[in-house]
């Protein structure tokens, strides 16, 4: 049978999602949790999204087959007592052999929370992006509007990418601000490699007046890397939801209370 | 001169505030810190209140006296650069020698943040508490109501406890929920050691159904630590803001961004 779950993680504590020859990866760690409760039998995850080092999760969705039958808690409580702190199983779901965690997904949600003021957060140290000083968040939303739609995001796009095609759909990228701290919700069918801490990064050049909407719109057309702004940190990026066919019946977002930065 | 500051750590990081022989305080790197940017000259600081290791700070009040003379921005970006992540200076103001961070205190303001929840969290481990399921907050607001004004609270004082009067005004415990986190509000005059934990406690049992607000009314007046449930776990609990004469000038909230929990 084929299982669907919600997975949260603190993306500090590993070397990003995808499995590494050192282990140090949430779906490494993920597999060997779930290979015990399945038997000690051998379990592969494959998710919805692969994050970064230093990339949260308040929701990534992955899926697995085993023939272990177990009840569907098992894969939550069982699970979650042989992972560490900074990972759990938040939702176990059964789902049939047509759902694949990735390319089932047609939209993928993140949000981004970077904190503007003179000091460092301590409280929120890893959990937010910083900047020493106030933007102006009206004209990142100008020049966020250029975003919009479907385009070459060759701009955004990491070397290392490997994505097939760097035409993506964003359709939305949401800018609010409270209380100094600014939060960046972006929706896309998919995103290329670091893709949302680049465009984070070249809102952040608009932000303190080193790029207008109309920069912003040349960037973009000019599909070339080495023209952009660089890449913002990845310490206040999340993946907050994944979109299926509702046919699958899974959340598409992550629970209110379970990421309560926003 | 006697300079205040506005402090923030977490809790997590540190063996409480109160300096101890094996240096890993808050007040103990902090007083290095200082003592630094003051020409490798000893500083001693003085807090509004002592929290405990895991208690988190989003404004500690702390003032220090020394003949260093330097520009306020020194005390905040310069002492900063020598601190580590888990703490910061987020102000600084000259105050005239009548100000002590500690006697001159009229109120205390806590806020515990408790998430109900069948899962752990990952993204706020050691920053919420949590409980395993839902919470009648009604009936906690209930029992809360019985607990506020001037009261003898020994049955919320730890053992070691040292202030001179178990008698504290309890001016303000306002429960707040939103999307599965539920928040707690206090400001007392000063508080008791553990009081805060040991109230939460409490409630909690409240919320459970193990207590009502007639049970909460007899614990309070019982004035005996033994009959009440136990103290709750540091993880959610943070000093939010000092209250003193405005003649000092200095703020009474930590900021709204840095602690976004709420």
């Amino acid at each position: 049978m084929r299982i669907a779950l919600g997975i949260e993680y603190d993306g500090r504590a590993f070397a990003g999602w995808q499995s590494q020859p050192h282990g140090n990866t949430v779906q490494d760690i993920l597999n060997q949790a779930l290979g015990r409760i399945a038997g000690n039998r051998d379990i592969s995850t494959v998710a919805a999204g692969r994050t970064d080092a230093g990339v949260h999760a308040a929701m990534q969705v992955a899926h697995f087959d085993t023939d272990a039958s177990r009840p569907l808690n098992a894969w939550v409580r069982g699970v979650n007592a042989l992972l560490p702190p900074e990972v759990a199983v938040v939702w176990a779901r059964e789902v049939d052999d047509s759902f694949h965690a990735r390319f089932s997904a047609f939209s993928r949600s993140y949000s981004y929370f970077l904190l503007t003021h003179p000091v460092r957060s301590c409280l929120l140290a890893g959990k937010v992006g910083w900047y020493h000083q106030a933007l102006d968040v009206d004209a990142m939303r100008e020049a966020a509007q250029r975003l919009l739609g479907r385009h070459d995001f060759s701009s955004f796009r990491a070397s290392e990418c490997q994505a097939k095609s760097p035409v993506k759909d964003l359709q939305r990228l949401d800018i609010v601000e409270d209380g100094g701290l600014i939060r960046f919700d972006l929706v896309a069918d998919a995103f290329l490699h670091h893709m949302v801490r680049n465009l984070v990064g070249a809102l952040l050049y608009v932000g303190k007046g080193a790029l207008d909407a109309a920069g912003m719109q040349s960037l973009l057309e000019a599909r070339d890397r080495t023209c952009a702004p660089p890449t913002f940190m990845p310490d206040g990026l999340y993946l907050t939801g994944v979109g299926y066919p509702e046919t699958f019946g899974l959340p598409s977002q992550c629970e209110a209370g379970r990421l309560k930065l926003r």
